[in-house]
């Protein structure tokens, strides 16, 4: 990658255009707009919809102009991750801290991520660490590991608790997450399953004393 | 694709070569073994140490031998796509067959599927319709929703013994399934789990009662 899209887990706006000619107004392309159009774009009109100048175009600037923020569909794809994976874990931690109570919190936490997986699902891939240029890929994998570890507790309380039968959490952790993360895989909007009616099925699954 | 690697679902050997001259053997090539071969070094070496010339030299032929047959990577994934669906089902239905009791049927299924993702996770993508051109993927679709409604089969009825509670019998499949292909995504050679202490997790999951 020729620069780095993000410097960091919290993409700040960026000044574009240092040498502005006079007159013209200093355009400063937010990130978190960036990832919020093309995660829209992706959702609305699958994956073949986003590019550069799609982006570009929703965004109310010239290719030119955002092209000197986001030079790659790969920066595009970083920027996009970096603000998945932040919302997911601020929204799971937000979870964990609402609900007190071992099992609603692991409800909670699977009832999201099915949401989380259906809404992402035309660009799950960036969110599973598929097709991130290298640097990237690697803050996905630490990212995917903190993830695991916070599921990982609340699996671990919910066990603790009788709730479930687990005898290694991380496995069943990730046992857990493969089923919630695989509906991207099978879900369809003009199917009969909801978000809810699925989540509603997996808690009965895997927290049958419902 | 410019030319079908496979005419159905039982590829057979494929005489390769018209024009034999005089003294040269005829040379048949046995998709059997291609598969066979390819999904041994996917498996020993991983994705990048597999192409036509690696094949062909496990194989004992040359590259142009078996390029009469298997002309692009696009056909060798799908010669191995529809080797690995017809043997999973194979043995799927087998395992049905053999387990008249539906909770040991489906734990059975469990435990043969989580080995399966983990043996075949180098080339996972092939077997989960990834990446195959697009009449290959269309049997790959057919076969899947084939090898989903086996699966319902058993999950409906371990469902009505009482051995797990489920509303929707295809949700439950499908929830069932993204827990045990996932494992593909995140099991280590190199770690403390195998496909047994897994299986055993996953059944203590969605079949407590053990």
């Amino acid at each position: 990658m020729a620069s780095k899209a993000t410097d960091g887990k919290s993409p700040a706006p960026r000044d574009v255009g240092t040498k502005r000619p006079v007159g013209r107004p200093r355009r400063v392309i937010d990130l978190d707009q960036v990832a919020d159009v093309a995660a829209q774009l992706y959702a609305r009109h699958g994956y073949d919809a986003v590019s550069i100048e799609s982006v570009a175009e929703r965004l109310g600037v010239s290719r030119a102009t955002l092209y000197r923020t986001i030079r790659s569909m790969d920066e595009l794809h970083t920027v996009l991750f970096e603000r998945s994976a932040r919302n997911v874990e601020l929204e799971a931690h937000a979870l964990l801290e609402r609900h007190k109570d071992s099992r609603e919190a692991l409800i909670a936490l699977i009832t999201f991520q099915i949401e989380a997986s259906i809404r992402m699902r035309e660009y799950v891939g960036v969110y599973f660490g598929w097709g991130l240029p290298a640097d990237a890929f690697e803050r996905w994998r630490q990212w995917a590991t903190e993830y695991e570890r916070l599921w990982s507790t609340a699996v671990e309380r919910a066990a603790a608790d009788g709730h479930l039968k687990v005898d290694d959490p991380m496995v069943a952790t990730r046992l857990i997450l493969g089923m919630v993360n695989w509906v991207s895989r099978w879900y369809r909007a003009e199917g009969p399953c909801t978000s809810e009616s699925i989540a509603a099925e997996a808690i009965r699954l895997v927290l049958p004393k419902a």
